[in-house]
Order: structure tokens, then sequence, then C-alpha cells
């Protein structure tokens, strides 16, 4: 082993973390040491990959506190239920170890708090693994925003639109189980899912770098798309409550004078969307009709195909990817944000979405359901900052894993 | 003359009212009989194409309340400016004459109050003159909705996205002129323009008729749009203020659990689009990307274009428009409200957007403008109807010109 090899533990061997462990498997300088989960089956079998994939170097525990302690690691990847992350995150950076958390909604303001204060205490960082940063789509409007093609911008929207009603079907009846995160779909009522959509624009208007998130207002619509599932699948009514709403929509003012309109929607049928929407003094450019606009390029009042830009704006990350012959997860970009992971992390550096980025982001997810609760009221967003955002942060905009304005 | 032939007089021969002039020319069982307007020319042209149409009937009038007092008219079309709107049909419905009033943003929140008043205290009829209900897309919709494809309806989205900015550019010497509706945009902040979306949307899911608008909060985004144009095309810097955002957002609640996003953007260059999107428990359709998902019909999670389905729920009055070869302003739309407006006023019936409707929608402008002006607040939505709403309104849902569900 190398000793400029990042030695790597994942805690948590469910869905994710296995999936996120083969995009890693393509990752250079990258060892992983360690796997953790409550489940012994699944350590078993992601242990044996590694020691197949790494030579004999990986350790399996049933304990996260124990990986950590084991000093056979330099940095972790969180891919546990959503309601463990922080309390993982914090426990690792306690010890020096460079996070990579996960993305999920927050389960409480006062966790995203502590995750910034564990952070500032500790001096380790926090890299969210928010792998839509990376996605085609998102690095081409990075490009385009980055050269100025959109202009100033102004408006922008985002979506989570993703019919999950087959997933909450299958696991309704096991939602008390501790490894059940859609017990949140029945109790909870708020922006399930933030931070596929809102990081990436987060991102384009440099939140959190001169630019903050200052007050949101939500709205909740009834229920009655997983409760029809039900009753098609079952042949009779569903007999609870479901607290979430359909679909739930955010409004966000933003210092600079942006808006951004946010869409929570996974229990009606629907093709899956991110409903990206980039408007700027200068045109707009639209996901879901794949259209663009420029001004002074496009035919007057008229939509172009975003195809011919997509390839003349086509980010250089995402050219050295395409021209590669990995294949990496979700169209790529969870190989790309792991590059990103153990790039910065090999370095111990800032990362693009660092501890204060992540707190801002799932904090959405709480303050939407605290509006929601008072029938849609004005709520401010926290400054996680603590008033650090007036000033350009020192991200690395010159690095190509990087994905800040 | 035959006596069943209804008297129509029309007040504004600008821009909008000549236009609805001309398409009125196709409706049948109808005779313009008078035009009103303070400036001159433009009466005496309406005049003399009123007279070479229908003989020599019509009479001109530079005071409006000379044309209601003259016994002409059964009937009034209003395309005066915004401001005057309801000062005239409240004149009007005290005449007993028959109202067809252009839409707009309202004034104020009191001037939707006395429409309703006047409304209840005359008996006579106001009929909203949205011509957008009888879109070709909106009456498939309406179509679609009426025979439970789309199901439940849960979220609705729609918008005015119509870049005017050279048309400010145009008018910005001569705001202070009378006639010049673009000093809103200078002046007021607000959901500038909100009937053409959000009078379709109401009306898909019932609105005064067993549903309402409960609230409402609102966004606005910095105005930077028309300054550009400005600088681009006069050599400086725009020396003024502008008020209104370039694109405002807002959310509103509905009594049946239903929410709707609007957006209202009308200073930045982009295609013009409606933006509408109609959701439910069975499937989506969308405007922009002129797709449709039916659950159980469409691809597995896989949209579908909407051609096919446009043919197949054609609206009845869509394929008898088609199949006419009649060709009305804005896509067939006005002739076929005018055809609506003609049809309920020959026999002083309740109209399908009536003086409820009317107060309602058009006092959105004006609650967004409360909303913005407590920076994004929640605000009530007056119930015009006194309660009324709990029951279903005495529409004709059997007359093909209706457009209530």
């Amino acid at each position: 082993m190398k000793t400029d090899t990042l030695r790597v533990g994942f805690i948590g061997a469910g869905n994710r973390g296995t999936s996120l462990l083969t995009n890693m498997f393509s990752v250079e300088n990258v060892v992983v040491t360690a796997i953790c989960d409550p489940n012994p089956e699944a350590v078993q079998a992601n242990v044996n990959r590694c020691n197949e994939k790494y030579g004999d170097v990986c350790t399996g525990y049933s304990d996260y506190n124990h990986l950590l302690d084991s000093g056979k690691v330099d940095a972790v990847v969180i891919a546990s239920t959503w309601l463990t992350h922080v309390r993982i995150a914090c426990d690792a950076m306690k010890r020096g170890i460079y996070v990579g958390m996960e993305v999920g909604p927050a389960g409480s303001i006062d966790e995203c708090r502590r995750l910034v204060e564990t952070h500032e205490e500790t001096g380790t960082h926090l890299f969210l693994l928010e792998n839509c940063c990376w996605g085609q789509n998102e690095l081409f409007i990075l490009n385009l925003v980055r050269k100025g093609i959109l202009g100033e911008l102004v408006h922008l929207a985002g979506a989570y639109q993703h019919d999950c009603r087959e997933i909450l079907l299958r696991e309704y009846d096991n939602m008390d189980k501790p490894y059940c995160e859609r017990i949140y779909h029945k109790i909870r009522n708020m922006e399930g899912y933030p931070t596929h959509e809102l990081v990436p624009l987060g991102k384009f208007i440099g939140i959190n770098s001169r630019n903050r998130f200052l007050t949101l207002s939500a709205a909740s619509s009834k229920s009655v798309g997983f409760q029809k599932l039900y009753k098609e699948q079952r042949g009779e009514t569903f007999p609870d409550r479901i607290n979430q709403g359909d679909v739930v929509s955010t409004l966000i003012r933003c210092a600079n004078g942006e808006t951004i309109s946010l869409t929570y929607d996974t229990a009606l049928p629907r093709p899956y969307s991110r409903g990206l929407r980039v408007q700027g003094s200068n045109g707009i450019w639209m996901e879901d009709n794949r259209s663009i606009y420029i001004e002074g390029r496009s035919p007057k009042d008229k939509w172009e195909p975003d195809a011919e830009y997509m390839t003349e704006f086509e980010h250089p990350l995402w050219t050295k990817y395409r021209e590669s012959e990995i294949q990496g997860g979700h169209g790529g970009m969870d190989y790309l944000m792991l590059c990103a992971f153990a790039d910065f992390a090999s370095r111990n550096a800032r990362p693009p979405i660092d501890a204060y980025d992540a707190a801002t982001y799932i904090s959405i997810a709480c303050l939407v359901e605290d509006s929601l609760s008072m029938g849609g009221a004005l709520v401010t967003v926290p400054d996680f900052t603590d008033g650090k955002w007036v000033k350009k942060r020192n991200y690395e905009t010159d690095n190509l894993y990087d994905i800040n304005i």
C-alpha cells in the first residue's frame, strides 16, 4: 500500500453504501480498509469485495465507534440511515477523520448546528456527498454560469420528483424498523429530500460565499397518491394516516435578490425529474423541455434544444469522464463525486460542499416543516456561518472537481 | 335588426378593444351598436367598421356614461385601461347592462369587493373575459379533468411568462399618460397578470363552487432585466427605480387541499409560456415539454408527447371551432370566448366566470403585493362569496361554452 493512498471506511452497507463502494473501486489512490453495518452479512459481503479488490486489507465492524477508533481510516463515507448521519459525522470529526456524509433531510435544526459546531471545534472537514452537483446537466449549467452565458442569475427552480410509492408500499409494513427511512413519509410533512436540486442551484449563486438563503415559505398539498396505490394493490382502503403532502412547494429568498422555487413530489404517478430551471438576465435553461434560450443567439422568442449547447459548453470534467471508459453510477455522477471526495480528503482540503453548506442545505427539510406547521408562514433560514458568508469562501475553484462559482 | 340580436357596446378602442371587435364580427346574433374611447379617431375608425359590417347602426362616444345611458346596448365589452375596469363595470351593472370585463390586475382589494356588491345589489351579471379559458390547451385539459383521466387533482402550476421589455421601453417615456398600464411595472411589485393561467386552473378545481383559495405567499426576485435592455438600447445606465421584481412566484393553498404555484415573469429574455402543469392522482400534463403521463396507459416512468391525447380528448367546442372556417384571435380563443359571452348575455344567464370569480381572480394581484410588502408573509384570500362557495354554483356545465367542472 502506498503511503499517499487514502484509507477509507464505509459506514453503512445497505443499497447506497454498497453502490458507492462499487463506484469507489474506480477511484484512484484509495483503499477501502473498513466496512461497518449492523447487518453482519452485508458487512461480510462488502469486506470480501474490498479484499478481492485491494488485497487482504479490509476489516468488518458492527459498531461504527470501533471503526472510528481502529486507526485504520483517514476518511469515512457515511451512508447509513438519515437519522444517524449527523451523530456519526460528529463522532468521526471528533477523531479527526475526514467525513463524507450522504445526503438526506436533517432530523432537526439543532443537529445542523451541531454539525457546524463540531467542525469548528475539531477543525475536521465534512464533505456533503451530493452527487447531483457532478451530474451532466448540473456541470453543464455550472459551466454556462461561470462563462456568464445566462447573465446575472435571477430565478432558479428545482425539484425532487420521483414516484416512490412502490418503495413506500414495500416498506410500509416495516416502518418502525431502525433502517426504514420511509417512516418520514408517514409521520412528518416536510421538504423530504431537498439537496439533489438545491445544492447545485445554491452553488450556481454562491450560497454561503457572498450570498445566503434568507427566508422560505412552503405549501403542502393533500395526500392521496399512496392511498390510491395501496387500495389498488391490496384491495382495501388504506387504514392509516399519512402526514406527508403529495406535493410540497417551497419558495426561498436569497440575499442577492434571487428566488428559488422547490418542489418535492414523491407520491404521485409521474416520470422522474429534478425539474431544474436556471434563469438570468441573458436567458433561461429548463430541464423538462431540454431547452435553452439565450438572447441574441437563439431565434427571437423561440426555444432551442439544449443538445448543441451541451456539446459546446460541456464541462471539462465531463469531457474527461466521457473520454474515460469508466461507467459510474447514476450516469457518472457518483464516480465523479467520489473522485472529488478522495481528492479533497487526501489533501485534507476544505471540500466544495462543506460543513456550513451541509447544515444549510439539509436544514431546509425541517425549515419547510416549520413553515408548513404554521400553514405556510415565512420562516428565516439560520446563518450557519455566523456572518462569514459575506466574504468569499476559500474554495478552490481552479480545481477541476470543485463546483463553486 | 332581429329582436333576438344582442346589442353590444365596446368601451375601449385601443389595441385590445379593436382586436376583440374584429373577433366579435364573427359571432352570430350580435350587433355592435356603440363604441367609446377618449381618442376620437379610434372611435371613428371602429364605428366605421361596425357600420360597414352591420349597416348604419353604430354610434361613437367619448364618455362611457353617455354610452351606458343611450339605451342602445344590452351588453358592454370593457377593454379600457386596467385602472378603469371596475369603475366602468359597476356603472354598467347599475344600469342593468350585462358586463363583459377584460382581464388585468385589480387596483385594490376594495374594488374587488365593490364589483361583487354591485352585482348583488343590481342583480346584473358580470362576465370576466378571460380568453385563455377557451384556449386549445385549456379546453383539452378541461375535458381530461371532466373525464377523470388525471384522477383527483392535487397540484397545479401556471405562469404569465412573457418578455414585455420592448413594450415597457416603448412606453417608458409615457408612463404617466392615462392610457399607460405599464406604470405598474415601475411603481408596484405584484402578481401583475394573474388571470391567464389562474382562471383556467381555478376552473379545473371548482374555485368558488365547493372549493376556494385560502391563503397565499409570494417571493419576488431582484429587478435587472429591463435595466439591461435599457442600457443596451439607449447606451446609458437606467436612471430610475423599478419596483417590480423580474420574477414573482406565488403559492396558493386551496380548501380541498390542492396547491397552486404561479409565476409572473415579464422582464427577462425568454419565449412566451403559460407554464401550465396539472397533476392528479392518475397522472400529470405539462405545457412546457408538451408531455403527459397517465398511470397504466403511459409506458412506466416515461413521458408521452401529448399530441395523440390532444386528438383523443379534444374538447367538443374545439372540434366545432376547428371544423368551422373561422380564424379567431389568439389562436381561436378570443372568438370562442366572445361566443360564450354573447350566448350567456343574450339569455341574461349567470356567466361561466362571474362577478365572484372576477373579484377572486383579479384580487390575487394585490394579495401578492401585500405578501411581498411583508417579505413574503402568508395572507388570506378574501371569500367574496360570503360562504356560498360551499355549495355548487348554478353554472351550466351542459352548455358547450361553459368551462366549469
